[in-house]
């Protein structure tokens, strides 16, 4: 009997490996539609009795039909794993899907999928301690408003009150908020799982709303960040450095950020050398998209830890170009520096988890 | 028409994901089976006009049945991605698949099957610059005997000949030998790319046989690695430092292996402290599955820089125990290290390609 028992257990042990058809992760309690098969294909069902057409737009735009129930449906081809925004599109208007909760981005509450990954759970809630993430509310002197922050502290903040802590700043995109990181990104996970492993050393991670306006200094040019790296260096360094028990000083305070953030991070550290030792952009960087080879030389081997880039390699070829011409150019100048691309993503939250994932255990070292 | 131009090209994005069956990698040249499925169930036919019975043994033991042709076939249900070990039986016996090339595991050689993982591109062969995996026969005075192994060189090895590199020495598991770490590892790929990437520091790595017979000092059991020991210390190390453009000193000196291997670089590297000052074991690690906490004390925290160790979250319990054991042995000793854990995965080659990825961009740093 011996040998069969251990055949069945080496059958049982891929059933990890899901067969059946789930209702995504992202859909409000009690809905069960979007539904992900297997096979990362999506079934979408949706009540719309008087409409005349309805598509989904995820990946690409799928058109729906009424089925026998009077519902619209459609089964997408397979999707990419990681969250995506989507939409319905109902007579031609693109309005949120009540089924899903809603994320900030691309200016708007969205809906938002998020498609399984095969044997992948780092970003997963896993049962080690959980640090937190704290809405702080700061007032701006400078834009004379209240502000809102994320704020992440490991495990074991409280009950290690002597402790201090190296700091990253951790910047969103353009049309997403301070929410993108944890709500899209589900940063908490990956920072407690890393850190649990013994990969990452504990820290601090702020995540600001990343906009400022500040009276004679508001700019048409959205890559001209003048207020927002005045507000980070003159109130929010300062704030979070007075309110949290970090370890102030540049050593131990780096910057990163995806897409219009990891503009931004390159504009602010290389304009703060003394601020900041570790920098980081994600699907962008370099001080802007049409950046210059002569505003980078060796220098910056002496004044940062480290530099870390990355792009996803089915970014469409505009935004690959962008990342993939600052790497050459960083190589040009001889500034050493690490290029990571993720495979079968684009300009996606699972790009930026990646890249998350790649640079935190090689931060404060 | 800019819109909908957008559109098409979101929608061809996701073509990266293949639609289509393929014939495994690991087939032989012109075999069309063993072909895989988009959800990774793989379809086996095989020719065996005389047999009572066929069967597939591929994360479980699969019946296959004869069809209209006249073939054996079955398809099995969805595989966990990653190499695999699998044979056919036929009439009750093990056999080898003559579709597939062949791979030295469990003793002898193995039908092997890789099934493509989604957006995962780390181990694969891209277009950067590429190393080589040198076979270095030696003679060694100890054994009486001519042995093998093979040594990865960086990318530049040749064209740089003042530059000189750290060396981690890599061993492969029971019933496996030095070609393990290339065949089934595809370790050379996974060097190539974290070094392209910048994550990982240029490295010579040696891959060695891990079975050594010295007359007067062979033992039965197979976690007495005196033998082997020897020869590492002794024979193998003078030769690649005198061979190889070496940093020969511990800072410069990594081991790590899988299985048998993590115990043998443990037993080995905690013998020779002033030999080695990183180390890791993968599915392994310790001095041997039965270790006891009074080996270990905080003294490795100031011998190693790095202790990593790793296991599948899938392994068998006992498999699994034997590191998480040795997790909570290190924690208890106050022994600093790194314990990753591979999701979805267990005794297998995918658990240790993902061990050497994540370990590999900390070391010599």
């Amino acid at each position: 009997m011996k040998k069969i028992y251990t055949l069945i257990i080496a059958a049982i042990m891929p059933a990890a490996i899901s067969l059946a058809q789930e209702s995504a992760s992202t859909n409000i309690t009690g809905k069960e539609y979007p539904k992900i098969n297997p096979d990362r294909t999506v079934i979408f069902k949706v009540d719309a009795p008087k409409a005349q057409s309805v598509s989904v737009d995820l990946e690409g735009r799928h058109a729906m039909s009424r089925n026998s129930q009077g519902q619209w449906e459609v089964t997408t081809p397979p999707i990419t794993p990681g969250f995506h925004y989507y939409s319905l599109i109902v007579d031609g208007v693109k309005v949120s899907d009540p089924a899903s909760r809603q994320f900030f981005g691309s200016g708007s509450m969205m809906s938002g999928i998020e498609i399984p990954e095969v044997c992948v759970d780092y970003y997963l809630d896993m049962d080690v301690p959980h640090g937190e993430v704290r809405m702080q509310r700061y007032w701006s002197e400078l834009t004379g408003s209240w502000r809102v922050c994320n704020v992440y502290v490991p495990a074991g903040y409280d009950s290690n009150p002597e402790t201090r802590y190296p700091v990253l700043y951790l910047l969103h995109g353009a049309g997403e908020d301070e929410t993108g990181w944890p709500n899209q990104g589900l940063m908490y996970n990956i920072m407690d799982n890393l850190i649990y492993e013994g990969s990452a050393v504990p820290m601090i991670v702020v995540m600001d709303h990343g906009v400022a306006k500040i009276p004679g200094i508001a700019s048409s040019n959205m890559f001209d960040f003048t207020a927002y790296e005045k507000l980070v260096i003159e109130e929010l360094i300062p704030m979070i450095d007075s309110k949290y028990r970090t370890l102030a000083d540049r050593q131990h305070r780096g910057i990163c950020g995806l897409s219009l953030g990891g503009f931004q991070s390159f504009t602010i550290a290389m304009n703060n050398r003394d601020k900041f030792s570790w920098l980081g952009g994600f699907s962008g960087s370099g001080k802007g998209p049409g950046t210059t080879a002569d505003l980078y030389d060796s220098s910056m081997n002496d004044d940062f830890n480290l530099i870390f880039i990355s792009t996803g390699k089915m970014e469409s070829p505009q935004m690959y170009a962008t990342v993939k011409n600052f790497h050459d150019i960083l190589d040009g100048a001889g500034v050493r520096h690490v290029f990571y691309q993720s495979a079968g993503t684009g300009h996606e939250w699972l790009t930026w988890r990646r890249s998350l994932y790649r640079l935190v255990p090689m931060l404060f070292k």
